[in-house]
């Protein structure tokens, strides 16, 4: 079943996504959902196929959802291109893109690649349908490329954090798998594990999706760094054990100040980091902030459907009618936040003005 | 298929188990493993059938399985009884209380009640088999009765600590399925309630096994007491919403100094009601410490199987041969404790002199 990630090796991991061809190409991806029982790559040929899989969360975390969707808009003009002037060209791709923004409504990069194709197209007035598709394709290789680079950026910055020999933990998947490159949080660990360092991973599983014990063990197995799966109520005691001298998680959206929201269980996470005198460090890109909140509690919290914990793995495991609280993301405080790894450098310590200072132009 | 519940009033709640007739009679109890999906009661009419129900935890806790024990062994001795004379009864006994003995070899109460019962007739060498027989019915039935008052005064000696309106939190099942009665944390909420109190209760779910999800949630809807379900990693964030007050789990053993073992994620859930003000208590009976540790460096912590967590819901959920850490109790320092409620009273503050004063005779 996995017998496409066993061919790779550990300086080639399986990549999120790839085009395949010029304009006229194809999208491949990882199909997430099936991770990790199996390894399956699906290939888009058409737009529709790119919704569903963003939809279906196929490929899923911000950065990876903005790469599919360029793609998608590339794919979705291909039909009849030949055909096209460039008014009905300009027209088809608003619809493309208008239709790709729907797949996904909460997922900032979604709106942002977008944006940014819509834009690269108003510039261009003058190019021809056929080379406007070309220059379209070049722009969302040119955003998978620069998300790539973010990756590379934030794994160089971070990894002077770890040493060797360190246990370090992570919560939820911040990941190769979340980008087009090798993660936020995880790339600061495969950054530091490529100069040598011997470190130990430990996963929380984190509930109630288990994106840590699906998708981030398997990543750093296909990576060769050592990963031990823990359940998110062990993280405390493997504080307590001494076998953790360092926390890093990603982040989904951070207020001025540097209060930091992340998947539900973080905010425990760097409570306990705390507590034992161990540093919990946040890594995420420049893009990741949003200096329009003043203070986390502003962020508002998801809350997701009770099923996702009643039934969550095909069994029921709670009794017909339980009420449940289910929030899917939490907000850290910066003053439980060491630092905040960037692709622009570390904020340390996290206070407005250092945010500001690293992330305003 | 819950229709034996739906008959049950807020009064009158399930009993983990209950004797029907007299020393031909048989044993009823609620086959654990198949709640929350289905109510079920299974009639145990041999000792075999007491064996299997502990073994495959139908019957799990320790108070609840030292008397489901007691009882087995009224059960084992009614075969054949009228053409035995003494000798071949007390050969009997002995045989089934050694049988019984290898049903779960950790379960501490197990053997103690099964020694009750032999100390019983050790002492009543002059009774015939019949009127033995009897009389074992009668500890047995006495060994549950004083679970059950065990349970009762718990409860009673802690509902004070929990005042109207207040939000209460527990982890694991500390309640009346582990017990012959309304259990240790559980019986504080049931008390309080009893009382007029509005409480609601937050049951962290539990994993690996889900105890909180399967079983607490299900038995605080069954007496009508307000439940909501959380994943463990939301136990911090409930507190940060001001949504908890309280925290009370069991204990599974107690150093001399009052260091508490008991389910993983215990000990998470403890430092983290200490970072935001909230008392954390622990309820247990004195049978559950054990003065011969000074402190809970002495307990041993039991590691059990992987595949709990990788396989735990009938689906797997993280890669095959994925290294896992599943330790399943961890050790909460008494420090961190606010209370112990005892059947006997309050320990507190948690000192190993207050502990000695309180435990030893």
């Amino acid at each position: 079943m996995r017998s496409e990630t066993e061919m790779n090796s550990p300086n080639d991991p399986p990549r999120t996504m790839r085009w395949n061809g010029g304009p006229e190409g194809t999208l491949t991806m990882i199909d997430q959902t099936l991770l990790p029982v199996e390894f399956r790559e699906i290939e888009c040929r058409t737009v529709e196929e790119v919704w569903e899989a963003i939809k279906m969360l196929r490929v899923r975390g911000a950065p990876a959802i903005g790469c599919a969707a360029a793609y998608g808009v590339v794919l979705g003009l291909q039909a009849g291109i030949d055909a096209m002037n460039r008014v009905a060209f300009d027209a088809r791709l608003q619809e493309v893109a208008d239709y790709l923004a729907g797949s996904r409504p909460t997922a900032v990069n979604l709106f942002w690649a977008l944006d940014r194709i819509r834009k690269v197209a108003g510039e261009q007035t003058s190019l021809s349908p056929q080379e406007m598709h070309a220059r379209l394709l070049d722009e969302a290789k040119a955003i998978e490329a620069e998300d790539r680079e973010m990756c590379a950026a934030i794994g160089r910055n971070g990894a002077s954090l770890l040493t060797e020999g360190m246990g370090v933990l992570t919560h939820c998947n911040a990941g190769g798998l979340a980008t087009a490159g090798d993660g936020t949080a995880l790339a600061v660990m495969f950054a530091a594990a490529a100069m040598g360092k011997n470190i130990q991973v430990y996963a929380d599983e984190t509930r109630p999706l288990l994106q840590g014990a699906r998708l981030t063990t398997w990543e750093l197995q296909q990576r060769g760094v050592p990963v031990t799966l823990i359940c998110d109520n062990m993280a405390g005691w493997v504080m307590k054990e001494k076998r953790v001298q360092a926390v890093i998680t990603g982040a989904d959206r951070i207020a001025a100040n540097g209060d930091s929201a992340n998947k539900i269980g973080t905010y425990s996470v760097a409570l306990l980091a705390k507590a034992h005198g161990i540093p919990f460090y946040v890594a995420a890109p420049s893009s990741t902030f949003d200096l329009s909140l003043k203070t986390g509690d502003e962020i508002p919290i998801e809350e997701r459907n009770s099923e996702e914990i009643t039934k969550g793995h095909g069994r029921q495991t709670a009794p017909e009618g339980t009420t449940v609280y289910n929030p899917a993301f939490d907000v850290t405080p910066a003053e439980y936040i060491e630092a905040i790894i960037t692709e622009r450098g570390l904020i340390r310590p996290v206070t407005e003005q250092n945010v500001r200072q690293m992330v305003e132009h």
